[in-house]
């Protein structure tokens, strides 16, 4: 699975590039986390050509970031689950989002929050031994800069 | 400078991805964090071709992620330095560098510590309001996994 795009780089963060970074990946990645799973269901929220889906989320399945889920009475259907390793990517993508919304954006389009108190999370840099919170306890919803008739929208919705 | 690679898409992390998500990006953004700012640094440690190098630069100059410094009697000469968006990009630079860490490699290449105490400082889930560290406060140093012989290493401990 390993491209080894960046060859020579004793670093953590190049390994990870090498399966996360390619093109769409981390947008894949990030529908999950807002609970999509099937292969119709990216397609759609992501408008990206069925082969290159198909490609991104079979390197995804080969590296462990996601898993099979079987569904439907002849469990020939199945959804795309996060693995443990991957919902470890959230600070990845959390620290992207916070990114993009303090300089890119008006309003934050989606918003981490705990699901006991609804109160937003935020990813941050802290000592080592600091409470956080377990990926488990939070949920991503949408935030005050949410375009509804944008296509990952409009899919969550369908599911609802 | 950006490329609406993702058109269609509300979310800050596809607006995000349209500046840092090039190939190569990320990896330079991290060097600028462990000290380097020369383009010759970043081709040696990088060991990149110098146009690629250069258009991916030119256009984080342009995103107002790097800074041009003058540097040198003539003043024709700089230093590519994060401006405050660029050192904003650190929670997702560890965010990934973490998950790399517990996923990817034995033991971290690189570690990141409170310059004032030494202590290990991780990014992490948190609520809103939590004390966090200020980037200023950081400094990314070599881990128990470092790789001396690798090229960033060597580029680094030639500047020291």
């Amino acid at each position: 699975m390993l491209n080894h795009e960046y060859e020579g780089q004793n670093c953590s963060i190049a390994s990870a590039l090498e399966i996360v970074g390619e093109r769409w990946t981390l947008l894949i990645i990030r529908d999950a986390f807002l609970g999509l799973g099937r292969f119709d269901e990216f397609q759609e929220s992501l408008g990206i050509a069925r082969n290159v889906l198909a490609d991104r989320l079979q390197k995804l399945v080969e590296a462990g970031v996601f898993e099979k889920a079987c569904y439907g009475d002849r469990g020939d259907r199945f959804d795309y689950r996060l693995t443990k390793k991957g919902l470890d990517l959230h600070l990845t993508l959390i620290g992207l989002r916070q990114w993009g919304d303090r300089y890119l954006c008006d309003k934050p389009p989606t918003v981490a929050r705990r699901k006991s108190d609804q109160r937003r999370l935020v990813a941050a840099l802290v000592p080592v031994g600091t409470k956080s919170v377990p990926i488990h306890e939070a949920e991503f919803v949408a935030g005050p800069g949410r375009d509804p008739t944008a296509n990952t929208w409009r899919v969550i919705a369908s599911k609802q």
